[in-house]
């Protein structure tokens, strides 16, 4: 018999990934398999199983060796019931994630949403350490976030808080996949940089940016708009700037509303770095309340894509 | 000897409120004094020890009977400090009132933000009864709010989470006392709507606002709006509708954030009813998450002025 263990999966449409850890969390082990959800629940279900027990055999372990999962999920998620209520990229509608995966493991399981989960990570091993009330925003397809008030996960009355990213911050701004319009996401999200740079170029603004994708300008993503920021092109710096004044009104509502201690920005879009961040914390003090923007840190996420395991694995822990 | 009370203080710009109740809560006796604070932090400490030790009497009771004292002040505050670190309308700055208002009570104190104050009295007392996650949003000269979060007021990190009113919710909006611009306040307090009436008015546009305030614009306010409106005032409609539509964007922000179970609205412009509630909640559900909004109760506050008092008595029995 090894070592006691719990176990952290990140749920994703595309891929699942899995972790075992010991009970201070430390990763011992990472098992990474596609999620392949048109082959429905059961075998997706099938897979979350495996790769736990082949992240238990990695770590030098057994399954009997486990003492809880922890498992982040796209939401929204209702967590007290254990029940996935709606994620478009697994075509999931009510399943009932936890009591399917304990009736298959005989173990407790624990279930959140996936931005909460990362939050949670961010705030026990990464960027959030030092902090007891941090706002989590991660910015990349879309613009999601997670609460940690008061050391622990806050995910509202039906579990669905923290979703930053479908404010208001422009009245009649443009069109959101939500149905809305003017919503963070629909203006500072990955794809709303890259449509910005594509519709300048069309009307004839000169970058870098047209041969850094051979004239191909629908493979312009964000990645290449900060790249080419960082290489000095202008218009790729001001439309970095203003994604980043975006940001920043949302981040000084979150702050006016929550005042919290710590803002950790996460996802593929902050891998900018410095070069977002900087317009963004000027745009955050123009709109935030002074005294309250005055003692918050504003900071980039620090596990990268390991923020959903590690924060699963979190979760796991909380349930011993 | 009396029996055992607490003391709640409402302690505002203009006036003093202060009220006797016993330990469920039930209001025995209240007291209002003007503030003056014009007079000095010594002379207003002294008009508070002198409305506590009335509405003791006035309750039957005498100072020996008082268990504890809760206090509302104007904000932003240091809760864990017990000092009201700065409040414009009482001219404080750093005034430590907790101490200065024990040594001269001998009794254990406790201060909180007048607006977090109100909402903890709505909460325990008013709309908020059934609620387990409540945010509270006054709507008068200005837009505060507070927040309750598993039954218990949310202050922050530094005591100034609730800011509602500076969210940006127009990101090139009127500019706002706060020194931003597009503010919720900016947009959908009492002055911005009389300020609004008045400005149609001069641009020419007929409403039976000219003649309630026999032409004297300047005496508009939105009370007159409100009463110009349920009387069918076609332009003054248009301006509670419009507040009603900002005020929807905000509360759809909170929504989307804290996924609250409800949502009170109090201050002077709520009086106005249905005839803002039902256009706010339009405006909300077209701009808030499906799935939250659903859940939600959008309510009128039920205890208009006295918010406060109670709340601070609330305040007060938390300490027992």
């Amino acid at each position: 018999m090894g070592k006691a263990l719990v176990i952290g999966v990140d749920l994703g449409g595309t891929k699942v990934a899995t972790a075992a850890a010991d009970l201070d969390g430390l990763l011992l082990a990472k098992v990474i398999e596609p999620t392949r959800p048109e082959r429905g629940i059961g075998a997706v279900i099938e897979t979350i199983v495996d790769t736990i027990k082949e992240a238990a055999t990695s770590a030098g372990a057994s399954k009997s060796d486990i003492r809880s999962v922890g498992i982040g999920s796209p939401g929204p998620i209702d967590p007290k019931a254990g029940v996935v209520v709606f994620a478009p990229n697994l075509m999931w509608h009510n399943v009932p994630i936890v009591e399917l995966l304990e009736s298959e493991l005989d173990l407790p399981v624990c279930l959140e949403n996936d931005a909460n989960v990362a939050a949670l990570g961010e705030y026990r091993f990464g960027a959030g350490r030092k902090s007891s009330n941090m706002v989590y925003i991660t910015v990349s397809t879309g613009v999601g976030g997670g609460l940690i008030l008061d050391g622990e996960i806050y995910a509202g009355s039906f579990g669905m808080a923290g979703e930053v990213g479908h404010m208001t911050i422009a009245d009649d701004g443009p069109l959101c996949g939500c149905g809305n319009q003017g919503c963070l996401e629909a203006l500072a999200a990955g794809p709303a940089i890259a449509r910005k740079a594509q519709a300048c170029i069309l009307h004839g603004q000169e970058t870098i940016m047209t041969d850094m994708v051979s004239g191909r300008l629908e493979e312009i993503t964000s990645k290449t708009v900060g790249e080419a920021a960082a290489a000095g092109d202008i218009l790729a710096k001001e439309i970095v700037d203003k994604a980043a004044e975006y940001l920043g009104i949302g981040i000084a509502n979150l702050i006016n509303v929550i005042n919290p201690d710590t803002i950790v920005i996460g996802g593929g879009v902050s891998n900018m770095g410095e070069l977002l961040l900087q317009p963004l914390r000027r745009a955050t003090q123009r709109r935030a309340m002074k005294a309250a923007f005055e003692k918050v840190e504003i900071v980039k996420a620090e596990l990268g894509s390991d923020a959903g395991v590690v924060g699963a694995v979190c979760l796991a822990l909380g349930r011993l």
